[in-house]
């Protein structure tokens, strides 16, 4: 999901400038980066970058506003499919996209771009969006599934905060002690599929 | 729970020391703190800081050691409790410790400090023994309830990760984007319970 904005070549300057700045951040962390390390990822000239942001913060805020392009796209809503399996679907996407194994150089990435929200209201007002775009998906299917009678009658918030609370906790323990995400993954759909499940434990 | 080691008077140096890098972790936050202020926190003089520490990171990994002595105190498991009883009890300790309102500039200043382990192995190794030592206090607990008949026969191990995990994630919204911690944190001990009581929904 987060790797699929960077999967085909580039359209125009800023897609450019942005898959730039994605390599750049793989390969350099938060810390070390700097506007000419994300240059030298760029086919043109370094002076466009410094002309259309002031430092690697405001470039950065701009590229977190590029995924969450992305994850609107990535993570629309498909009215009509069976609740049960969009959920499951959804979590399946989150798996193979910030939670891929094999980009744990872009999650460690992205980690600290998040903690730099502690202090800095435009990274903080970034994440809280992406947060918020996840729950609301998540929600819109938690309540298809209410509507439906697929679903017990939960809070569909409630229920979509547990599993963006869950995903974020997973991508920060996985960059911060190597632990595989997987089990907590399993059990948070099967505690959620319990939870929500009219008929319990069963399998849709 | 993270606060009550520095509740109470220090008793020796080292707890004086500890508690003197509480309160300038709390107040200047990690990127901030110097030797220099945690010492004009510290009774004692500077100079005995830097006898035994050869930097702030040094420290702070030895700050993390003794909180986690804390934990396995303040989180000791209490058998012959009903099983039920006591996840509930967990839950209400970590909303009560880490996830406490009025303690939101260690909550902050942790977080920083766990996005140190992204490069530095000191630091990882002491998140993965915290994570480590929750996530065998709650597998006891679920472990216990399989044994009593009380809980389903789920895996243990997994239904910890997913505590540990989701109270992580709580930690990492609260202090990056003002998220409230509560609604994810009720849904997790409802989904949770629902997962693991053999009477479904119902209440202990």
């Amino acid at each position: 999901m987060v790797a699929t904005a960077f999967h085909g070549e580039p359209e125009g300057t800023r897609e450019e400038l942005m898959h730039a700045t994605y390599r750049a951040l793989c390969e350099h962390g938060y810390a070390d980066l700097t506007i000419e390390r994300i240059g030298r990822e760029f086919d043109k000239s370094v002076s466009l970058v410094y002309h259309h942001y002031d430092g690697k913060d405001e470039l950065l805020v701009d590229f977190l506003g590029f995924l969450l392009e992305d994850f609107e796209t990535a993570f629309a809503v498909e009215d009509g499919e069976d609740p049960r399996e969009r959920l499951r679907e959804a979590l399946a996407r989150v798996r193979s996209g910030p939670l891929d194994a094999d980009d744990e150089g872009f999650a460690s990435a992205l980690t600290e771009l998040r903690v730099q929200a502690v202090h800095d209201p435009a990274y903080r007002e970034q994440f809280a969006r992406t947060d918020r775009l996840f729950r609301e998906r998540f929600a819109g299917i938690v309540r298809a599934g209410i509507d439906q009678g697929v679903f017990r009658d939960v809070d569909p918030e409630a229920t979509a905060d547990l599993l963006v609370t869950t995903i974020n906790g997973a991508i920060l323990q996985r960059v911060t002690t190597d632990r595989p995400v997987e089990p907590a993954l399993e059990a948070l759909e099967a505690a959620v599929r319990s939870w929500l499940l009219v008929d319990g434990v069963a399998e849709s």
